[in-house]
């Protein structure tokens, strides 16, 4: 028996950082063994928020590549590859695009939400079009499965309906694509809010052991608790939180009674943490090295993608005459 | 000095008739002489109306690209190719729809009045994004000249912005397309309105000469003239109208006089007409007892755009780090 198709995606926008890791990530890596898996750097979909900043979107689409890899993700088991190497999927993107109505997109949560925020003149047909993208990124492998996190669960529904639709016009070519919602606590940053880039708060993978600590040195603990001997309050402390999701939080009752201090936990945390991404950085560290070893790792998988795209093509163009 | 290019095309919604010949194509074959010139059927542009009768489509992109070689384009002059054979396109059409404003899709008249038309469900994010694709189309062989007509210019003025607007986030990639005006009356049809395949009154560059003449015969002429010797009304005339367009309305005194029947201008029409279409029937006779000579020009045309297509998308991708 086969095994399922899986796909998923994440934007080169930044570095990648914990919450990544431990929210999406690490659940690739034990996928690729389930599944006959397909990562992908969706370069494109960046466009839709750094139109102005391309060079930093060539930065990331490697330093995001790296960090997959540094993760776990193994070439051999699974595609690892970026979106523009792949043209098909442009042309599937421009075909569905053509019975996808525009009243569909203009209801997406996220789309009204920034064409509220933006003037209009900078919300573009682009970013209008994010679901038509994304389903054609879908659609081209007929996942079966896509690991999303939550907020993308809606975008996903709507790639269900457009897939349908098509199938509808054209004959059942795509078969309907299920969500997999990672189940994961949220990783908290340095302050206790989500970990983001864009709060400034996260721990990178590619951030040294020195600065690990130092970031864990700086981290937002209960401010009530200035010596080690005053009674701590977990329940506001950032230290803590983040040990909660590792499953390390049995220093409760002791922070609550004054046995232990501030310092003990954040030592505690850098070292759990830095014993975590001791392997990736080692991956890592290799991968930076060789530079070169990267570029062939992204073309065989490029490769073994354009190999499915260009069938799904073939199927598609012929259900619709072209 | 080298010629300037020129690039135009045409959606294959049908067969080409009179109207497509005199407006367009004829003004097409003079300037393949004038211009390093691609011509090509705009498969994809036709899916914003024919989503779903594409086996339609299929029928009309032979029946296009034959009637263009019919009316005189010269593989060996002239690119002629389909759309959809040049994938580029999708790619170009992707990476500028991310930065084009939705509000100026929004703000096109054609847009907006279909918009009005059609339940909101059925207008298609493709339909809105009908002048993208078209500037992606001109935009990569770097077209300096446009030959279009009057409806259209509202969209070139806007595909012109759209270039200007990439040129300014990424450089000086893409020159500024002027629109060529055909200066050509509009082909009345056979009931007098403006010819055209969705009024059923046109004649088409496949019709027989006996069909040319049966559709002459039946054409609306001036009610009040019965007889031969009834003084007629030119002006109103469907016949004289299309004798006008092509400069043979001597007859507008002998018409208002009586002296000369409708079954005479009909008949002189109808030879007129056959004789303007006879060397176009012969090329065209000849292409399709030969189908495997069009498949083959149309592989070249394609070849020879898209070898331009590869230059324009290397620079593209480039100035954008992709």
């Amino acid at each position: 028996m086969s095994k399922g198709r899986l796909l998923s995606g994440m934007q080169p926008t930044g570095l990648l950082h914990l919450g990544n890791l431990e929210g999406a990530l690490a659940n690739w890596v034990k996928l690729q063994d389930e599944y006959e898996a397909f990562y992908f750097v969706a370069d494109w979909h960046a466009l839709t928020t750094m139109l102005d900043r391309t060079e930093l979107i060539a930065k990331y689409r490697r330093e995001v590549a790296t960090d997959f890899l540094a993760a776990g993700l193994d070439p051999e088991k699974c595609a690892i590859f970026v979106q523009s190497d792949v043209k098909e999927h442009a042309e599937l993107h421009l075909l569905l695009s053509m019975s996808t109505p525009v009243g569909w997109l203009e209801r997406v949560p996220t789309f009204k939400e920034k064409k509220e925020q933006l003037h209009l003149e900078t919300v573009s047909y682009g970013l209008m079009g994010y679901p038509v993208l994304m389903t054609a990124d879908i659609l081209m492998y007929k996942a079966d499965v896509v690991p999303v996190g939550q907020d993308q669960l809606p975008h996903l529904e709507l790639s269900r309906e457009i897939g349908r639709r098509f199938n509808n016009i054209y004959g059942e070519i795509f078969p309907d694509c299920k969500g997999m919602l990672t189940k994961y606590a949220a990783m908290p940053g340095l302050d206790g809010r989500k970990m983001s880039k864009s709060y400034g708060n996260a721990i990178y993978l590619c951030d040294s052991p020195e600065e690990t600590i130092e970031k864990v040195r700086t981290m937002f603990t209960d401010p009530l608790k200035i010596r080690k001997d005053d009674p701590g309050h977990p329940g506001g402390c950032a230290v803590y939180a983040m040990m909660d999701v590792y499953g390390q939080a049995d220093m409760h009752d002791d922070c609550e009674a004054g046995k232990i201090g501030c310092m003990q936990c954040k030592k505690r945390l850098a070292n759990f943490l830095n014993g975590r991404l001791a392997p990736i950085r080692e991956r890592r560290n290799e991968l930076v090295q060789h530079p070169e070893r990267l570029d062939e790792i992204l073309a065989a998988g490029a490769e073994k993608a354009r190999k499915v795209a260009k069938v799904t093509m073939e199927e598609v163009r012929e259900a619709m005459h072209f």
